[in-house]
């Protein structure tokens, strides 16, 4: 335990409102697997808030929401597109491969976003019975080098997608960082620039655990339920899930705390780009800065506040903020930061 | 919402002690992904209640504690023995399949029990490459059925699996009612009867979610963090189940939990019994009991009291009890029996 | 090498026609991987001999017929009703678990053949997200017992499958002699019962490798080249194949070689028959005789002639007869055998 | 058919030797799946090619191969490093992945080539549970770019494997035109340079169909016979692929056929060379040669000469050579190019 960690937006605890509602949800005997009201009542409302016309289910890790999504619509011999930097790629242990037997067509990108100018030259829907056939642009918004796709690149590659004959999936684990970044809604983001599949992060934003998979075209997903089973992502007492999301959506709790995430690493960013010893890597679109620090007080500093180092060539690290990192602690860092220079 | 639910076991909130310890992990931050100290000296604990000599670590769900468990033992050209009701070939949609590619060799049994008997006419250990070969004997302790292996046979499975160049694997989804039913350790029904690897349910006895998976052959679980990983069972904020598990393990909840479910199944086995039009179908070792009812009233009784057809053929239907079942709550249900027939 | 070999009929060599044909092909170079004229023309051809409206193509072996057919139908939460003596689940090493990801959901039989009553019981079609869903019944004609599905029984099956939303899978490595049986042609077999999906054997009857996969819902095989390549069943010089398949439709040279090996067996059980200690354990409808022999010579009979044990405990033997099996060897088999008691 | 094709070098037909090894094979009847003397007498004399203390076996396809062989050291949760031009990553549809649901690592490189600088920025093997582990090398011997890798390369690489914790795997469906270009033996080239475990191709050197694996690690291959099964690559007919064998081996017949396809793209290289029109954009190292030809007169002469198209942007073509390749059809092919220039 730390007392202050800018190492991930999932070392903060619980939101007290999702304390509130988990506890309002413990009371009586349940159906388990989420056939409860409250599950169906909160999935309802999480279907209105995505523009309607599609289907919401709830998994229990954002690995498993990736996994489950992916399932519906790749067969082993497809292919999904991805940037180098993705979850899927480096942080799933092999999770998506594992599960659908598909491999993951990597493209290496500047900023952890791809571009149809990236993928194109990587096309493979020849039909060519030697090639895996790509079938899935996957891509996380936010992307993990905390940079934001503009809705207008969000469409371009929906459309990109689709005139080649594949689907566009989103990565959502921070979601709600990027519709409180772009000041837009959640509907605006997915369905309306045409992506078919995506998710809505939890347990990054203030969620003990849970994760919404929303999909856009139900003709495609009618056996998702089949393929959370077998991906070990149906929880039992799934009210428990229901009941946080219910709180997540009361007065958008997810924007709330989305916004304040991403204002504190603004703030942190601008405190950072004073200092002229650092060199921030990345523009800081959501929740995270990278920042070149100087080698020789990096260990001093980590040992007063946890945070991973990105890249160790480059003496690059991570600093991610949370919806309950405070501008004092902030100021502690970026001081504490100045008295070692 | 049921005022009563017979239905399962996780049908039941979260035990108070519980929450509590979910609220006391809730302060500052702290690494994901069991890297926190809580977590480690926790498994430490379960570690040293299981004998000692063992390596434990979290999954999330029952399905994910026997894949998990499952895959450090089982290549794809291998096999599983179980019975035809375990829960791994009935109730997981094929995730162990699914995962480990390997094939499930599945045996009839009247009361859902193993018994080398059983197993020793479909061996194969043959090393012919036409065939699987078999490799792990994989048992409910207690059983799908609510039966439970003495001790005896146990350490009679294990032998005649070692024997044969196979491990003992035990789906612990309700090890606790198990120990309690036979008054022993944990120890003395899993390592000293020789047991591989076996799991430590926790949602069915009064946690919100979490189990523990114990491997007594660590020299075979070396990888176990992978497969948890790839299998999607990975949970980022670790600490809140390892603090479930401190308050399971504080005064032996977890045997309290599972005395009282078993008693309230054996008080209700009782007064069904005095009924005659009623037949009791298994033995009542642990905390379910399972009945045929007068198919007329079986709709009506649905009504007023959650629980599940078993066997349609026969009425056969499954009540179950759970750590906060009430006497109460039994005498209403016979007495709503007796006054419909 | 044997002189005589009752084990099994690709312990035959390749028919003289077969070789004719081989050598023929074997002039300049070539397009691989069946982009040749020649494979196209045959395949053609086959089309047409299981009545049209189906699409054929040529894998390697047996096993890759199996799993090549029943990938096009079976996600990974599917199962596949076959019989405990299917190829499928005893012979194939677990090839189409470890391909599929799905499980076999096996079925006791007194003769190796399925039907709807034995089925029934165990359908799994609910929609109920725990439970594997079952999508194909797969069946063996003639099956690995020497037995025979009639075509009424075959339509029974194919109707029953289809009215429980599931598919029906011929394994047809002994299709051949199934035809010469029945005296029917394939297309009586296949298309006309309501088949989807069937195999046409060569290796078992006079090839030196080769079986056509011919399925009659080419909306649900679009994908099958992919799958065959992945599969590792892509042959590279294909027109190899396509040489001996024209071979084999020549003058119906398939059921030539059927017919033949379908007399030797009658001959041989004939024979056997009239030897008062054995005992003849399935009705004899191909080219196999399931037969229990005096355990004393059976060691010594299998020193002169081979053969496989086919159930240790009752001494019961396989004697399998081939397109090459001659009524001389018959008649010293059983002379030996006569001399010997 | 084409009169000439500089296609592939699996467009040649069987050789003459092969075909009269195969007739040879063509007599009584014989254990089938690879329990025949001939087959155990050609893998023993294959292992004594590759200088003793191996384990061979024989598939049947290049694919096969790769997979089969992979296999035995991969995981799920491991990685493979691979050139992006590797048959594994980009001609067999995701095979590798498919089968053994682990993850390839695909390395950019110039000329088809790895090396230790390349791979050592990517190395995965820190254990951590989020990452997919680096566990094999493989490499294609001659590369798919008809480059060559020395044997200080070779061994460099394999030093580099071992000192990471990680195996050498070659895909040798070249490696006799390797070994001839290099004039050295096959075990100076896959043993000695510390390899463990290679194949060597047929199918692409005038056999009808065979490869074989060969493993210098048997303590890591005990199961390969169960994995070329579950991956339908278990021959029935084995003595087939033997017979060819014993002829491949007889007067070094792969060398010989090795020998002069290499000749003879070595001389349509040098025919080519001297036409200023065209550039050759490989080295040529063994039996193809890739040149970049004026677009305009491409079709034309591909409707008279089969070749490939390999990256259509540049205009790049491969010419292959097989082992009957004549100095005709080379002169017929430059004199009709430059007659269209």
């Amino acid at each position: 335990m730390f007392p202050v960690s800018f190492g991930s937006d999932n070392h903060s605890g619980v939101h007290p409102q999702v304390w509130e509602a988990l506890r309002k949800a413990d009371s009586g005997y349940c159906p388990a697997y989420g056939d409860d009201p409250l599950t169906l009542e909160v999935l309802a409302r999480i279907e209105t808030l995505f523009g309607g016309g599609c289907e919401a289910c709830f998994v229990m890790t954002g690995t498993g929401a990736n996994v489950v999504s992916l399932q519906n619509y790749v067969r082993s011999f497809h292919a999904v597109f991805c940037a180098a930097t993705a979850h899927i790629n480096v942080d799933e242990c092999g999770a998506v491969q594992k599960f659908t037997q598909a491999r993951l067509q990597v493209i290496d990108t500047p900023d952890g976003k791809l571009t149809p100018a990236l993928i194109y030259p990587k096309l493979l829907n020849n039909r060519d019975q030697h090639h895996s056939q790509g079938r899935v642009v996957s891509i996380t918004q936010s992307t993990e080098y905390g940079t934001l796709y503009s809705l207008e690149e969000l469409q371009a590659l929906a459309a990109f997608a689709h005139q080649n004959g594949m689907f566009l999936h989103i990565d959502g684990a921070r979601l709600a960082n990027a519709a409180a970044a772009l000041n837009c809604s959640l509907q605006a983001m997915t369905k309306d620039i045409g992506a078919d599949i995506v998710s809505l992060g939890g347990a990054k934003n203030g969620l003990l655990l849970g994760e919404a998979v929303v999909s856009f075209r139900p003709e495609f997903t009618a056996d998702i339920r089949f393929y959370r089973k077998q991906c070990t992502q149906l929880f039992s007492k799934m009210r428990y899930i229901a009941a946080q999301f219910e709180a997540y959506l009361e007065g958008d709790l997810w924007r709330v705390n989305a916004l304040h995430a991403n204002a504190m690493a603004a703030l942190l960013a601008s405190r950072l780009a004073e200092i002229p010893q650092l060199r921030i890597t990345q523009p800081v679109a959501v929740n995270s800065v990278y920042v070149i620090l100087p080698r020789a007080i990096t260990p001093a500093l980590q040992e007063r506040f946890h945070f991973y180092m990105w890249n160790e060539a480059l003496n690059e690290v991570r600093l991610m903020c949370s919806y309950n990192t405070t501008p004092e602690m902030i100021a502690e860092f970026v001081q504490t930061l100045k008295d070692m220079l």
